[in-house]
């Protein structure tokens, strides 16, 4: 027990913070050593989660940040920031969940998220952890930006086919669709039952999502001059799981067979994606309590068309911030996470 | 009661035929005669469905055509044509739910449906039933193809763009979800609970669904040059309710403000089409359960991003039969219905 | 349109309160002259509810109570009794579908609804509104406690049985099972979609909700010397629908042909109450989206088992409230309802 | 990974088979040598589900019996007990998920389940393998009848009541609820999705569903004078999940803090009973993807009720497999199964 890795978790009485707990406890080389929650603090996270583990929660402000090897983030953005850069100083390594430290321009941040940047200082050491593209600059990261639940259903979806030579005529097209637990534990009108029960909700379509920046980000990173992405999130009537349909229209036609052995051979040592056999679309059962990502490619005339299923807490989120620390420090990439 | 107008329903015993039994039952005007199934016969429609009218079911056999006026088919393809002839020999007016009548032309349905057309010779008196664009030519109708689910939602969301003089640039998109309630009543694995519920299954991807040709013959004939359409189905974990969430990339933007006022005045007459408030998506609770098309336009862009709300079993199947029935009659075209 | 018969609805926002509001637009002989909220007024209801009337809500201060002849208060308990004051000084008619006037006894009001009872001079102008039971003392009424959703399903399951010459063993059992609507529609970590889907909560177990003493005192009415009430109501992942299964062990055991014929015959004449066919479990099929209260008794050994299954929000609330209005004014009794 | 158990699943490609194998997956002592089915055979079950083990499945007539140490079945009725049978002669241990050895007495099962015992000689070597009950008897049973998913939820939550001195009057009650994958993963009208999602369907009422011998059995064998159960199960739309409320009416009154300081005591070592804190009742979500019965005790008058929530997957079915089979084989009793 002592050898194991000492983990801290902050803001750990959400539903990113209760899947990390989870994923923790059936790691076989980290602990927990604490984890902290605000208004839910004196309580244990089974109180708040029958399944969770019997963690009791402390006042964030009390996290003997110390005492911890790897520190997660999992708050609001704006909050998580602080409390980064003190863990950062009490040495620990930082996994951030929140959207703190993921646009790497300060004025992009401070425009969609309306806000001061808390720490920018701290922008250039961040690392963005969409693990199956950060493998490399992992091992000596101090501070990782875990990437938002759209954007890895959406990067890892398109990361090949912008690596490759195919054209793409317009725009790239994510049609995404997320369970309601990416919309967070906080009770509102809509996340009442009655609202998203038997209902299908598009909801900030148009340019206005906050992921929209941080993907398109990532697109041209991989590819330049990646064309603009139109991205419509919605939201369906299940409680976790994210399908985005993606649709990229080439010049000179979709050579299904070709595209599928580029990724093929893109993701082949990938514990994590998985491609689909041909004809077999991904869904949300691909995906769900996982921390796989799911592709399948198809063509429409044209229009390649790809469908990427993840867990939006798993591979989303904390499947993907543990799949991170594995990979920080050198332990096997999958250990602790199912596929 | 004897001056309502006597329907006949063949197929009663699906979700289809059991919708159009109740909205017959609730019509001011027009009553059911008869009701037809086949495995169910003999049994009583509210023995399927508790709170359906109390209808003997006949063998459609034993359909005693002459008695109704207008009958409705609810048949599988291929099983439809045959009664249509027989109901129209019989001097019924005929509205077709199947997808007989649908494809103008013969040998497109011969290569979709896989099977030889089985009356071919009425092809050419049918008139495509989506109420909006038909209104003209169903008067005089004597049979009416009731346009399929998807079309519907698909084809009103993009006729006023198509008949504008916007440019469109690359394929028209439609992402389409629907409700279980359109995969109809027969048990599979794909309808099984367990492999519904907290899921979201896109099915058919690519250019092989069979609503396909039918919504590309009715888009060119709103513009002859109509771009293809890329077309994804997506199985939702709900019992009804469809929506699509339809892109177009303009050549010069969209410039939405006037988009909108040009759908404003397309449909301002309409009573079932609802052009939602600018910045309010359509959403399944827009229509579920009334005779509803409700429709959003947003910018992305220079992509147009509109989403297209129906009820697959109302505005998609058996609200619009009678919304074409009413128009067909001569009666109020809301009668029965409800907006 | 001006002979309808002008109708308010107080706390129209709730989900019963929109319910009744859908209910009166469609009523032949009613109409709404207005519809108050609080936060929401200024709003049209369709604003919250996309398919319900477009009615402009008021703030209830304002509510212009000269104008109805029948006010509806869907109000919390506490707040209703004031406004019900009020009306009836004006002039009007009231239903009142809180519990301020449920229970008949001041003091078992305050003890278990823990205030002081805002207006107990009406108390014995009330009416309790179980419709079936109380239709010769509503055409007089000026003031009718509308039942609750629990005590109508339990009350009508158990009436018969209680009139009849049956020797009960033990206490009588209702494990009833209500959708979330029930719950109001204030987000709640209760009613988070994450924490009621996939789940099944029983909740207030014991002798602690406060339907309890409204459902002891009406059976007491029904036999004087009823048994106790073990009531257990659960949180079903459904947005309506109320289903109460009770358990009542005979003194001799059930004989249950005679049992059946006792019930046909105490309810053959009531349109909203039906008793399925031996064998048939009433489920929440039968009774969601109508006015109905459908019934169904077995035998297992010495105890006769009753499902009884109603929509929570019409027969339990909005639906029942208008039931009791068509009878109070002499009109059709299923006058705007379903069955 | 030689020196891991070898299992043979037979009848994998059902709902519980399938969880077994996911089970033995994750179980760190066993691994499947074997896994069976009939239409399926030849496929992979991950063809089946998208995130079970990929094991390919063969016939069950070439099951290579041999290999395994223990067999589990996963086979309906009748058809379990010939290939029992086989494979004790071929010196595998068994447990069998099937109802073929749960009852005692063959007349009972003949009656019961309508048929011809297949195996009757066999009955008197079969260990009823609640696992908290027969602890003792495991380690050297050769064939265990695993117990159904409703006596589960019900013998836990009764036997210490029973086993108490506590007097009961009338009949001991169980109103039970159960998810959709109890019911198979066979297509039916009755597993359809449309049929189940928002609804809630008692079936089975009265003394007719073939779990109530069993619980009656073993109920008898916990108090030889036990009274009868009136078993009510209902199909809630879940997919997994079941909940039991259980009414026990005592004389001289329910002692709450002495009931619960007995059931504390008596599941205080079980590593899968968990009694929940006071006020605190079971819920699905309490028990959904472990191997957990959680209990709930609540005094209603003199009425007793027991809230007692397992996963009929794993504690009703998969999970109990292999907590039984830990127990044979001497093995860590939750190596494997999560709580």
């Amino acid at each position: 027990m002592s050898k194991k890795i000492p983990i801290g978790i902050v803001g750990a009485s959400g539903y990113t913070g209760a899947e990390l707990a989870r994923i923790i406890h059936g790691h076989p080389d980290a602990r927990t050593v604490f984890a902290t929650a605000e208004s839910q603090a004196g309580r244990s996270l089974r109180d708040l989660y029958p399944t969770a583990p019997d963690l009791r929660l402390r006042p964030t402000a009390d996290a003997p940040l110390g005492e911890a090897e790897v520190v997660f983030l999992c708050l609001p953005h704006g909050a998580a920031a602080a409390t980064a850069a003190r863990a950062l100083e009490a040495g620990c390594r930082v996994v951030d969940l929140s959207a703190d430290f993921r646009l790497r321009d300060r004025a992009t941040y401070e425009t969609w998220y309306d806000t001061t940047h808390p720490a920018p200082a701290l922008l250039s050491d961040a690392v963005y952890g969409l693990t199956e593209l950060a493998r490399e600059a992992l091992p000596a990261a101090r501070l990782v930006a875990n990437p938002g639940c759209y954007p890895t259903s959406v990067i890892l979806a398109l990361a090949p086919l912008l690596r490759s030579d195919a054209k793409i005529v317009g725009p790239l097209i994510s049609d995404s669709k997320s369970g309601v637990s990416g919309a967070g534990r906080t009770p509102s009108p809509t996340t009442h039952f009655v609202q998203v029960a038997d209902n299908l909700s598009p909801y900030k379509v148009g340019r206005v999502h906050r992921h929209l920046p941080e993907m398109e980000q990532e697109l041209t990173r991989l590819r330049a001059d990646a064309p603009p992405l139109v991205f419509t999130p919605h939201l369906l009537p299940v409680a976790r799981g994210m399908l985005s349909t993606i649709y990229a229209t080439l010049d000179g036609g979709v050579d299904l067979d070709a595209l599928r052995a580029h990724y093929q051979a893109a993701y082949a040592a990938e514990p994590f994606v998985q491609l689909l056999p041909a004809g077999t679309p991904a869904t949300l059962a691909h995906a769900v309590h996982t921390n796989r990502c799911a592709l399948s490619l198809f063509a429409a005339g044209d229009t390649l068309v790809i469908t990427s299923a993840i867990d939006n807490l798993v591979k989303g989120a904390a499947g993907q911030a543990v799949q991170n620390m594995n990979v920080m420090l050198g332990l096997d990439e999958t250990a602790g996470l199912s596929r």
